[in-house]
């Protein structure tokens, strides 16, 4: 074997074993609500080198100003029906509040941030849900993804751009739509997997999942199929739990590289796996 | 001299005299509050061909969410004071609920657009206006632009991706500001002179600077700076078109190629210089 072939073998494993690393994160409301944690957290995210991108769900004040207004808020299995004057206060607030603060503060932290909804640059094509698909439920303007436009943000993470998205979808043909920030993290964590080794983190209230739920120091560190298994058999998973594990294994089972669930507090720990709970297929 | 010398020199000149073309676009609130005339217009300004940048006001919407939420605006010599109640209301409003509707709606016509604020990709940075630079009086969250930073657009803009942008700016130390979208227009024009062939449109309720304020037929077609003293000295232009003719014509001075001002509905003529007031320098 000549040595130029040597030189290009190697290089070819190299970009298949070495694929760059990127952080998909999620943060919920409980950080988004609570200005101190946010801007804590947001600090520490600015620390984490690399690619990233993150997720951010709505919080309580699209609640408050829905409240404020005096629009109902009509609640059906605990989901939320997104009527239109709904989607307008989720627009404003998600799109415009939210997101633009979170941008805002990381540009004062000296990381660079653009804010994105599905609908900017097509990044997130969905379907509004059919009460077909929800057991007869009209959900109103809620959106079902349908496709994930990588090119819409590589040339962004590849300047060191961290995205920030809002959990607002659009179905192309001008319509917005509602969507859960779970499902938008894990859309994107896959459709990002070919071409990055993605780790994807759901960050929550609790220190990871708990083999005893009123106990924050019984963090389960590693959890693979056949134990879920166990953990469920004998009941030892809370009930919110287990679709949330579900997800995780069917991102890692489309190419996602890692999914760690852990404390928005300890981002800096849960990026190197040193904190959370691990989700793994092997 | 060598052929090869010949087309070097060729596509040097070329590269000197023709800028490929940019059109920098502002829409004024009362195409905003007309969601038929908002329609029509993102429907025209797909068609326009090239590269493309719109920016928007506020409208009606925000005035009526802060009066449905019982904020109450102040008023001070016509300009309204943004306290930090309006300063979330207006980037909900602007940034979130209108931006992100003309994102959906121009994907819609099949026009990839994203949206920005300052804050995102750092795009336009401000200072909070000092009482003392306008007569002692607090405007609140107000921002005076300092700095366009174009290389966050023009990676987009080179992937004929259209720039959609909502007048709220940032400080760089995390605190986003309300600024005017007539200052903006001005500065991305300006901004973008050194490398496209620029035209700055604003799009209002009139078909350009009437002659007649109350004749909407008495457009005049171009203005340069010793008509515009001809026009003031006669009293032949309104008080409010003084300030924007100002404007237009210090764009001009500072590389803008072109500026128009006519009616939203024509757009599809103003690119084309074919309505609407044209001023110039020369």
């Amino acid at each position: 074997m000549s040595i130029q072939q040597q030189i290009h073998d190697s290089e070819a494993v190299k970009n298949i074993t070495a694929k760059e690393a990127l952080f998909v994160i999620k943060i919920g409301g409980n950080i988004i609500d609570d200005a101190t944690k946010l801007q804590n957290f947001l600090h520490h995210f600015s620390e984490i080198p690399g690619k990233k991108i993150l997720i951010h769900g709505g919080g309580k004040l699209a609640t408050q100003l829905a409240k404020d207004l005096g629009i109902e808020q009509e609640m059906v299995e605990g989901r939320r029906i997104t009527d239109a004057a709904t989607l307008k206060i989720v627009t404003m607030v998600y799109a415009g509040y939210i997101n633009k603060n979170i941008v805002a503060q990381l540009q004062s932290n000296g990381s660079n941030a653009i804010g994105f909804t599905g609908a900017d640059a097509n990044l997130i094509r969905a379907h509004k849900r059919l009460p077909s698909a929800s057991k007869g439920i009209d959900y109103g303007f809620v959106g079902d993804v349908d496709e994930v436009n990588t090119a819409a943000i590589e040339p962004l993470l590849s300047q060191n751009i961290s995205i920030v998205i809002a959990p607002i979808t659009h179905d192309g043909k001008g319509q917005l739509l509602n969507t859960n920030a779970d499902t938008i993290a894990q859309s994107i964590a896959t459709a990002m997997g070919s071409k990055y080794d993605v780790s994807l983190l759901y960050c929550f209230e609790k220190n990871g999942v708990l083999l005893d739920a009123n106990d924050d120091n019984s963090v389960i560190a590693t959890i693979n199929p056949s134990y879920f298994i166990k953990l469920k058999e004998e009941q030892l998973i809370f009930a919110g739990m287990i679709p949330k594990l579900e997800n995780a294994f069917a991102a890692l089972e489309k190419g996602v590289g890692k999914v760690i669930i852990g404390k928005a507090e300890s981002i800096l720990d849960l990026v190197k796996a040193k904190a959370g709970t691990t989700i793994q297929i092997n």
